[in-house]
């Protein structure tokens, strides 16, 4: 059966198996339509070769350096770059024969299911990676990432994706989409406005990131109006590049709905430098606010990434910087939190919000009921730590009841780790799969009905939900 | 097979699956004990027939038209009345057609299992609704409806209900309780006694209500010990007409026990209509309290039902009122909630306050624990967006580890959609049928004890809670 | 198949159940390492026979008599002794009567298990117990009682314990562990550092606690440095008789990292009895941090038991005194809470913090994905009302994803009752193994790798964590 099973992830019994089987059959093959994630533009436009395995599979996935860390590997041994330009490793045979040697770690995680699946189909290897191995293994992948064919226009192809949206800073130049737009190549690659350096005072250089956003609009960014300006033009320009979604990724679900006049109080005070942690809070809810206000104008959808912790080890980002696995979830709150904001919007069919959460505890509580009765609220996919089998098994079991599957929009892969792409949607498609497999085996859903979920699921939500 | 089949909600696996069948072949035909419920008592007391098909199962149903309105379809286009009386669709035949242009939206919900087992077992239909057999399903109902066999009573028998409670505001003279007692017809439907608008200062009309209190008991309900006389003497009137309980639905668990004096002084700050959101919040959890140690008293169960974030869009309220589907679940606490209450009544084996929950992280972690040492506590079964098959399911696996299954008090339909009981009731049975099917299977009871807690859970306990 | 079943607790699914059994039997008679619990050292230390059956096995027990209390049953009734000395039930087997007539209320739970478990293993009793058979029972293992080989020593060896820890006060002289040490019995019996009444001011004595402890080490427990001190004293005390790890149990699991002189302040007036709630709370919460420095210098492995509500019923602590079964869960939070000790020790992989909670929200939101990336972080395994089979189940379920297997530490039975360690154990083997069985159907872990896993979880894990 080589190193991935065709069965994987389908429930033991036999008829449920089947079924699982039979729905997956019907959806493995559609496209991959990917609204949101962190694949880097670049790639797409220049297509130069991935370079040495290693600095494609291991350094960048945090997921992987993360564990290796809790076990007393040292991230500079890992590749991962310190802040202050301080030696790593940089051999990348070393790196992998170090993972290699921890490769037991991931027993039980999805990393693991992806990276046998990635190793798999597209490195065409049937042994689990292990440390007699590593050395040979890292010589094919690194052959392959040679030729022509694994450039990364080509693995967008044959990764059979339909569109893919990065996550780009309201003030970045998108210039590698231009290129892509100019090259004549017909891979969709569209942008997503992400205003968070712009709309969160807490983000270093937010002061200097607000004149930056003033100069390349010419709106007077030193004003409350000529501010929400400025969004208004950079989505425009996002929009005439492909853009059809937003995306905020705040440390809560908070939103507010002050009065103009008070709205520009606080961004006075908050442009001034002089805004204290509260004040700094609801500006961020209040913006939240204003960008789903800006929706209804211009049609994006308005993705809210709430309750991650970022950075919760000083001393780690101080050494390594953001985004190096010390992104701990919280306790979210929807229910107050979004008040503001949906009675706002909540009832406008035209207004799309979709809304993650790191809380499992809030999808049968908050987010399931939320999103079956409010129009414009859908619910994103398990998310992150989330974005697994088990996580993606109770999202469905808690939240359908509820809010049924047609509010909600597929899948996400969410990730920089390009390569991980397909394993990640057929993981989904899978236990989407078995999910609709154990209705129709307890006679809660008929299998002519699951086959066209499974294809809803794996295929028209996400395009619907995202108009794309 | 039909509409329904005889298996469903039964583990694919065939050991386990035979286990269930038989277990609920043991319990299947026992009567429906319904002990808490929102029924009109008017139905059995004038005994007419049903509206038409919309009327009786769209129209009033918050599960169904909440998640059409979701989807951006309008309440007046489902013919729910508007606040304002504005003008609304009143054919039935169209808001018929509506609802099953959009049937397939209720896959994997609780709503369509509920409706397929209406169809079938109730109006003797063997296709699912499409937009094609819609009209040929609404003449049928249409028909069924005039029949006399169809009527409130004929249908009360036809369920095999024993018993029914309704629920009724405190100042609710109960005519139509009279009227059935009155009337010789031998169905046994009791109220229970719901205090909430002369409980909670936030109700509208709250004054008002205090001063019909007043009016309908003589009592002079501008004083603390006036009005609690007041509830004394409506407990015993709703006794004298059946009731076995009394029922709660407060924001939150608070329960407060405050000294007579300071008990007064709020109730006065409260009775001028100047007592502030705490202030509020403080006589609300101190009723709870009181409405405690009449139980000790008076023998009525307490049923607390908190945690409902009620009339969440505040634009739908004003249009549509109260009650339509924009009712959310909120993370409730019930440890530090409960403490004053129980100290006053919680080791009195005499009393019993059954508890619901829409947090379902409480389960494990608070509820369980708690009913499981304290003989006043039962718990009460999965409530509102939980009352499903997974809901059901996680309720048995998360609480009877540690409150086992005598700390709970069998079914609650708790439901004004009429038709629906039995179908709900049948659920219910199923799951738990399951659910021990699953623990015989994997040798952590017998199935001979299975039987027995199969007819417990069923029937013996829920007349043992409520006294019925 | 008698009492209990060979293949008990594995799924009905015979795929998976034949992989759970091969697992199983490959690490069921492996040693039992118990790194937690709390039985009495002086029963290892003076051998005597155990009292009779109901005084072992039903008194001490929280688990049995809070569900019969809960049902109605008085304490008074099972023996349960009361604080002011009044009379109790002494009549052991009038005691066991009782609990016979009640024991169908522990249906689908883990006491049943372990109970049954006892009484085929340990009595070799072949019938569930009844109150026909209640009195042949009650003789039956009364008369074993008397035998050698069923004195504490004897069972020890029998049950196969490499190790067992128990918990100590700090001011304990573990004179019990001396006399076992220098008895020459082989049997490893280890005390664990527990200073909660030296480090919480709520606890009763909390002051003369620290005279004695200043008493018992000649440090000035009247300052800062030497109350420290004194904990540097006995820690290493406690390590020359072959302690390994310290425990707290606190409300929450607050840390704190004050300067050196403002933490010598707030001793100061911690020490006075003058300290307010917030200060009290803030000293354990400092002490939890200084603990944490310790350990990073003698290598004790730090356990954090955070978020029971002790003694929740006032008039049954005063009636019964502590650990009547009235300690409820609460709602616990760790991201923030821990931040402050995981800024001084979170990356130190020399450090060992072993996280529990009663509050199974935080498994997959807050402690998988600490754990996942702090290398002083370990997951303890599900405690108190979770360490059950569903507990188990879904800790694995919702842990495993993002912190793997390698960060958790094994089992912990964490009992006073004695005789339940190998039913315990044998649970949690179980579970382990039919959720390995299951990745292996379903094609997540090959069959070889779930053999490995399976003896990590039953033996190497506990054994690195915990340093034994």
């Amino acid at each position: 059966m080589g190193l991935i099973d065709d069965d994987r992830l389908f429930d033991a019994e036999p008829g449920v198996r089947a079924i699982a089987r039979s729905l997956y059959n019907g959806v493995r093959n559609l496209p991959l339509v990917s609204p949101h994630g962190h694949t880097d533009p670049r790639w797409y436009a220049e297509n130069e070769p991935f370079p040495d395995p290693a600095q494609l599979l291991i350094v960048p996935d945090h997921y992987i350096f993360r564990m290796l860390f809790s076990q007393g590997v040292k991230l500079e041994h890992l590749g991962v770059p310190a802040a202050d330009g301080s030696a790593i490793e940089t051999d990348g045979r070393k790196i992998w024969r170090l993972f290699a040697h921890y490769y037991y770690l991931f027993r039980g995680t999805p990393t693991r299911m992806w990276f046998d699946h990635t190793m798999a189909t597209l490195f065409d290897l049937d042994e689990r990676l292990t440390v007699e191995n590593a050395d040979a293994q890292y010589d094919q992948i690194a052959e392959r990432l040679q030729r022509d064919d694994y450039r990364p226009r080509a693995l967008f192809e044959r990764f059979n994706l339909e569109v893919i949206s990065t996550t780009d800073a309201a003030i970045d130049d998108l210039k590698w989409h231009r290129m892509i737009k100019d090259s004549g190549w017909k891979g969709r690659v569209v942008p997503a406005y992400r205003p968070d350096n712009v709309v969160d005072p807490d983000f270093a250089g937010f002061d200097r990131n607000l004149d930056r956003l003033g100069d390349i609009t010419g709106c007077d960014t030193g004003t409350w109006g000529g501010y929400l300006d400025a969004h208004r033009q950079r989505r425009e320009f996002f929009k005439s590049l492909g853009a059809t979604s937003s995306d905020h990724g705040h440390p809560t679900a908070e939103t507010a709905d002050l009065k103009a006049k008070q709205a520009g109080k606080l961004f006075d005070k908050v442009r001034s430098g002089k805004a204290d942690a509260e004040e700094r809070a609801l500006f961020r809810a209040q913006m939240l606010t204003e960008m789903a206000r800006m929706s209804a104008d211009d049609g994006l959808v308005l993705q809210i990434h709430p309750g991650s912790w970022r950075n919760h080890s000083p001393s780690m980002l101080k050494t390594f910087g953001r985004d190096k696995g010390f992104d701990i979830p919280t306790r979210t709150d929807y229910v107050k939190a979004l008040k503001p904001l949906l009675d706002v919007v909540g009832t406008n069919p035209n207004v799309t919000v979709v809304l993650f959460t790191l809380d499992e505890s809030s999808y049968a509580r908050e987010l399931a009921p939320l999103a079956g009765v409010y129009p414009a609220l859908k619910l994103g996919p398990p998310w992150w730590f989330h974005d697994s089998p088990e996580g993606m098994r109770r999202f469905r079991e808690m939240a359908t009841e509820t809010a049924g599957f047609y509010n909600t929009v597929g899948f996400n892969d969410d990730t920089r780790a390009f390569p991980s792409i397909p394993a990640r949607h057929d993981v989904a498609r899978r236990v989407d799969c078995n999910f609709l497999a154990r209705l129709v085996t307890e006679h809660r859903l008929d299998e002519e009905e699951a086959h066209e979920v499974a294809h809803d699921l794996a295929y028209n939500l996400v395009k619907r939900a995202y108009r794309l």
